[in-house]
């Protein structure tokens, strides 16, 4: 389990904190980032947090084989030296969107909002890591931890904007983008 | 989240536990099911316990909208009256079924195994309750749980006996069956 704790310490200073929709998270100074090999039962939250958002790498559930092989190809790891700018954005999406089937998710995320396809050409650029949350019982579903280079800066703005534009976006009840920068 | 606790209290009655495959669960005389609406980082077990498993009903994964549609007309409730036979089948799958991308778990899943539409026949007899625990760090990645009429025992021991035998069982790593009636 991947634990997000935004509170006073932390390797990443925070830049800014805004809420795309639905409730905002108060603001923290710092973000912190532990990876946590304990149960998920066990897992306490630091006591000067403000908030501990928590998230797995799990499964993927709408990527498939020829998607599969040119992400793993394209997809630059997390820890670059040179990206040192990074953005957390938590989402959840709405009881209509969890209770479509499988055939009519994949349907509104790929075929018509072309999540993956429209991503690909910014994976030399944007490191990115997936965690969800939803099985946990946490305020959201998922929590996508982005890495780049401050000259990819405006290349990011670009990713996140395409992505809220999308009819998949139309299901995101809440969101939240905190940006960090390293300390 | 849901909890299945093997104790020595609880309103059904073990009445066998085998292991199908991999590691066994200690045995306990009793089955209790707790529905807890706490998050998942505040459930505590019960001090008698002698395992506690956690699940959480979730979105579906593979079922599509006709599968649905069917499923949602034939499936029996839980909690008949007559049904006073029950199992908690727990399964874990191999970490090369969860490596597979999507389609070619849906492929495996039902394409070929046939996982919804040979279950079909049996759902007005078998009521179903499917939780996932993987992502919750469990032993476990599935917990499901069976309802049925004495007299149905024999059609149940045909259900575990045809999903036994799928291309989809080939990745079950883990596999502990516990039988029980109402005490």
């Amino acid at each position: 389990m991947t634990l997000f704790v935004g509170g006073d310490t932390g390797r990443w200073l925070v830049v800014s904190m805004s809420v795309v929709r639905g409730n905002a998270l108060p603001f923290a100074p710092r973000l912190s980032i532990i990876e946590d090999e304990s149960s998920v039962g066990d897992t306490g939250a630091s006591t000067d947090a403000r908030w501990t958002l928590r998230g797995v790498r799990s499964y993927v559930r709408y990527v498939e084989r020829r998607e599969k092989s040119l992400l793993d190809r394209l997809s630059p790891p997390l820890g670059r030296r040179e990206a040192t700018r990074a953005a957390l954005i938590p989402i959840r999406k709405s009881a209509a969107w969890w209770d479509l089937p499988q055939d009519e998710r994949r349907a509104i995320f790929e075929e018509r909002s072309r999540h993956i396809a429209d991503s690909m050409k910014y994976l030399p650029a944007i490191a990115r890591r997936l965690h969800h949350s939803r099985d946990l019982g946490e305020p959201f579903d998922f929590l996508t931890w982005f890495e780049f280079a401050p000259e990819h800066a405006g290349v990011f703005e670009e990713l996140v904007g395409m992505l809220r534009g999308t009819e998949e976006w139309r299901f995101v009840e809440r969101e939240v983008d905190v940006r960090v920068a390293a300390a």
